[in-house]
Parts: structure tokens; C-alpha cells; sequence
């Protein structure tokens, strides 16, 4: 699915399930980073004018997730506050190529990678959640994922040749995987 | 106006229009960073819901408005790309204080000077310019400048009793005032 080399393993859905409190809290927080991971990328390649103007697109687009978060979790009276980060995306970030036009690509590839992770585990909580309204609200969001995985893949493509891009996408999708399977005893979004 | 001390001095119009292509372009960035700023600050606060909620809408209109220019740019065939800019940002940064709560407090106030400046300048090219789509294009975002601004000192109350916010935006107003009248040779939003 969408690139990705491994499903979620099983025990995930059991282990968010357990405290979905601080997995709101978390997800707020990841549509929080995915704006300020495409702020960046717009600061950095500010030359380009195709990703300058999907990057701004889609900060506008994660903000507005982001305020879904905030009033579900003000909703439910969860208080939004800083809770330790799963190792997920600073593992992810050790992988990227230090050197442009490599950086690039694998700063876009990594983000492309991420949406895709968490597009899948949206469908997993749509379709398992008990909570109706949960449920509902992860499957809205699920759209939007996969939308962006697709921008990321396309707009590496404006550094290196699509073979290069895939190529690489290949490997990054592997190391990806061995991090998912490795776990982290958190209830997270990426544990 | 909006807590400025000096006005804008008379040859900031001439400088600028003289060089109407490199204002624009300047003026992209000049939105693009005010949408930095805005991110910095959600990531810099993200304890303050109030804070966090008015960051994520002042992103995301810095932003349509960073389009708008680019789009601008793009009708009258004006590559987009880097320039320098003029020393205004760095010279407010630099009179921040380092140390939590008055960073915070700074840094709001620094960000509804710069607001409070583009709103007087956008007035001024509204009202001087002979090119009339470009007269009224400033004169369109003149409105969301003024919004902003009262934005910025409002949530600086949050870390601080108002008299103290009161009394470091005069004294911030001051510093500002003394940087726009140094002025630079350049064709710059806030030269």
C-alpha cells in the first residue's frame, strides 16, 4: 500500500487502544509537525516554485487538521499538552542524505513515507476503532494521506530522474519498515 | 498609527518605486516569512490553545497571501528567487530579550511592529502608486496587516500583566522607529 514494504503489526491497534487519550494528543501533535515539515521544505527550496506552492498548500491543509484535533480533544476535555514523541521521525530524519540534490529527495521521500504510514494506520483505526466517532473522524482524514504521499513522490521528482526517485524510495521504504517493526511501547501514532 | 512612533520617510516611495519588480518579489518572501514567524511561535507555545489556535490562522493567511503575490508575479512574467533582504528583521530580532517569559513577549511585539509597518506602507503604496492593479492589491491586504497586529499584542498579555506589555511596545516602538529611519538603499518592503 502506497509504497510502504510492511503492514502495522498487530499489537499496535491493541496497544493505542489502551490509552487514546494520548494518541489524540500525539496526532494533534503530528499534523502540528507535518505543517512545520512542509514550512521547511518551502523555506528551503524557495526557487521551486511547483513545491513552493504544494508545500503551502499543504501547511494550510495540516493546520486545519491540526484544529479538528484541538476541538475533538477539547470535546472530550483532554487537554493538549507536550507528551514525549515516538522515535519514529527523528529515525527517519537519521536516514537522509546529507548532500543536495540528495537531501532533497530524501527529505521529500521521508515525508512521503510518513503520510503513507499514516494513512495506513487511519484506515486501521476507521475500520477497528469501537469508538463511532473516532472511527469516523480517522476515516475523513484518511483522503487526504494519500494525497499527499503522491505530491511528495511527484515533486522529488523534480531533483533526481524518476528511476533515481524510486530507487531510492524502494530502499527508504525498507528502513522504514524495520522501524515500524521494531515497535515502541507507546501509544502513538507512529509507535 | 497602530503604535508606530515615525512615520515612513518621504523617499521610501521614490526608492521603491523605481524598483517595483524587486519590491514584489520581496514582498513574496516578506509573506512567506511572516508565515515562519507565525510557525515558530505554535511550535515555540504550544501549551497556549489561544496562542496556537491564532498562529494556525495567521499561517495559513500569510500564506494566501504569499500565493496571491506569487500569482501576481506570475502574470507579469517576474521570476520569483532569492534577494536580499534588508536588514529590518535582523535588527528587531536582535533587540529580543533571550530569557522566557519576555522572549515570548518580544517576539509578539517585534512581529506586531513589523504588521503594524506593513499595514502604514501598504497604505502608502495604496495611496501613491500609479500602477492601479498594483495600488489596489496593497490596498486589499492593508485590513488583515491592521487584524494582525492587534493579534501579536494581545496574546503577548498571556505571559505578562498588560502595563508591561504596554510599556516594552513603546519602548519596542521606539528601537523600530530608529531602524525605519536609517533606511537602506534598496527597493525593500522594510527598507
Amino acid at each position: 500500500m502506497l509504497n510502504l514494504r510492511t503492514e502495522t503489526p498487530a499489537c499496535w491497534l491493541k496497544q493505542v487502544s489502551a490509552n487514546l487519550e494520548e494518541l489524540l494528543i500525539d496526532h494533534a501533535h503530528c499534523e502540528k509537525k507535518a505543517a512545520g515539515v512542509a514550512m521547511n521544505l518551502l523555506f528551503a527550496y524557495v526557487d521551486r516554485v511547483e513545491l513552493v506552492r504544494a508545500m503551502s498548500a499543504i501547511v494550510q491543509e495540516e493546520l486545519s487538521h491540526f484544529h479538528l484535533v484541538l476541538d475533538l480533544l477539547e470535546r472530550r476535555g483532554i487537554r493538549f499538552r507536550k507528551i514525549p514523541p515516538s522515535r519514529y521521525g527523528e529515525r527517519l530524519r537519521a536516514l537522509c542524505n546529507k548532500q543536495e540534490p540528495l537531501r532533497a529527495v530524501d527529505r521529500l521521500l521521508t515525508a512521503a513515507l510518513i503520510e503513507a504510514r499514516s494513512c495506513e494506520r487511519f484506515g486501521l483505526l476507521r475500520d477497528h476503532l469501537a469508538d463511532v466517532e473516532l472511527a469516523a473522524f480517522f476515516g475523513d482524514l484518511f483522503e487526504s494521506e494519500a494525497r499527499h504521499h503522491s505530491t511528495y513522490v511527484r515533486l522529488a521528482k523534480l531533483f533526481v530522474p524518476e528511476e533515481r526517485v524510486e530507487a531510492r524510495l524502494a530502499e527508504l521504504a525498507v528502513e522504514e519498515g524495520r522501524i515500524i517493526e521494531s515497535g515502541e511501547n507507546l501509544s502513538r501514532m507512529h509507535s
